[in-house]
């Protein structure tokens, strides 16, 4: 059973301001609390179905935490979505740090405001085998209950790291590239064996005063009339001539 | 002003259910009113600030339909989503009817079930040329604001025919292309001037029975442990493979 007091403090995980407070975050879903189990993310407490419990016995039995049994309508009352299939999990945030790039390609997200985007990008990326992502401080938060599952137990694999992007990108050495109507094909540009790939928030792009950092600019041939391409699939697209392109 | 009966009126449009009943539809927001007014659809009804009325005064005055000049707030209050920048239409639906289908790519959805997906899929069949989409009957309403609103405008230069896909497949003569794993390489496939390409449900992908009916197995590959790309992503990578292809 979880008690009222507990629904409390899983609701409050659903506040920016209260999972920072507390540094730890709320994961919703049998398929993913399975997949942090089996991450580094350390879990403090988790509630499940009799059968999510049983068919993760193993697992749960080396783990070090307070795990509670609880009925679907108890999940699903204490997420934040309208249905739970099995399982709640609680867990600690990582410290926001920079990790070092090596031959490598990371993706650099400047304002990416829509949760539902960022964690689309964040699986993306994650099929693409990117492990590392940067973002300017006003991108969605990584630990928000739509990121997380948009994100289909990708965030899991692929790490995040909030910094203020032109004193980040004007200290690096690596090749910048970032998408812009009139740019240079994808198509034809020659990806090196590592780089930093900016995507422009939803609605106005890259900012002016990350453009100017930007070498390589490249667009994705449009063959339509639509303005623009949503951020996530233009993400999607610009990976996929990445990896063929090293081939 | 827009009427507490008018108002009562709108707020029905978001329900599928009414929106069939009287075969019109919500368009929200100035963007997308402008690009419905430039399109092929009929503008039965429109509300718009003065700014709006006033920018958009001479396609205005080339409709048949009641204008009324009403204030940002009540455009909000009228419409589905939490703000609004300037106008609100109502149009007509067009018939459900299959169009012929001549040297070109047509995407086939199986049950795309999520407003935003179908929406974003809209608009990057736009960005890609693609002007049809034939649609199972289960996949998400297109007429529905969330759709709309994610389509971008695209709304207006991509025509959807939902019907039975079986059916409809079994009569084609047509390639037909779905993605799958274990499916050939999408980068080694040779694209026709043209054929059918479906697109999988979110959670269960391509349905067995209409697997059956593809002959042409295509798959995205693959470099990190993702499960699977998000519907409206591996859309966005097929048909930039695609056109490149037939470059």
């Amino acid at each position: 059973m979880i008690s009222k007091a507990k629904v409390k403090h899983l609701k409050s995980l659903q506040v920016k301001k209260y999972r920072k407070q507390e540094q730890s975050f709320l994961v919703e879903g049998a398929k993913s609390v399975v997949e942090l189990l089996n991450s580094d993310f350390e879990v403090l407490w988790l509630a499940g179905t009799r059968l999510f419990l049983n068919q993760n016995e193993e697992t749960l039995s080396g783990i070090d935490a307070e795990i509670v049994e609880a009925t679907d309508n108890e999940l699903a009352l204490s997420g934040s979505f309208q249905s739970n299939d099995g399982a709640l999990a609680v867990a600690k945030m990582k410290v926001n740090t920079e990790a070092p790039i090596k031959n490598e390609f990371v993706l650099v997200l400047d304002d990416i405001r829509d949760p539902g985007n960022l964690g689309t990008i964040i699986r993306t990326a994650d099929w693409y085998g990117i492990k590392k992502i940067v973002a300017s401080e006003e991108t969605a938060d990584f630990y928000n209950p739509k990121v997380l599952n948009a994100s289909m137990g990708s965030f899991c694999r692929v790490s995040m790291y909030y910094t203020q992007l032109v004193t980040f990108l004007n200290k690096s050495n690596l090749p910048i590239y970032g998408t812009f109507l009139g740019g240079t094909d994808v198509h034809k540009v020659k990806f090196d064996n590592g780089g930093l790939i900016v995507i422009g928030n939803e609605s106005n792009g890259i900012s002016l005063a990350v453009e100017k950092l930007i070498a390589h600019k490249i667009t994705i041939p449009r063959f339509g009339n639509a303005e623009s391409l949503n951020a996530a699939i233009a993400t999607g697209v610009i990976l996929d001539v990445v990896r063929q392109s090293k081939k």
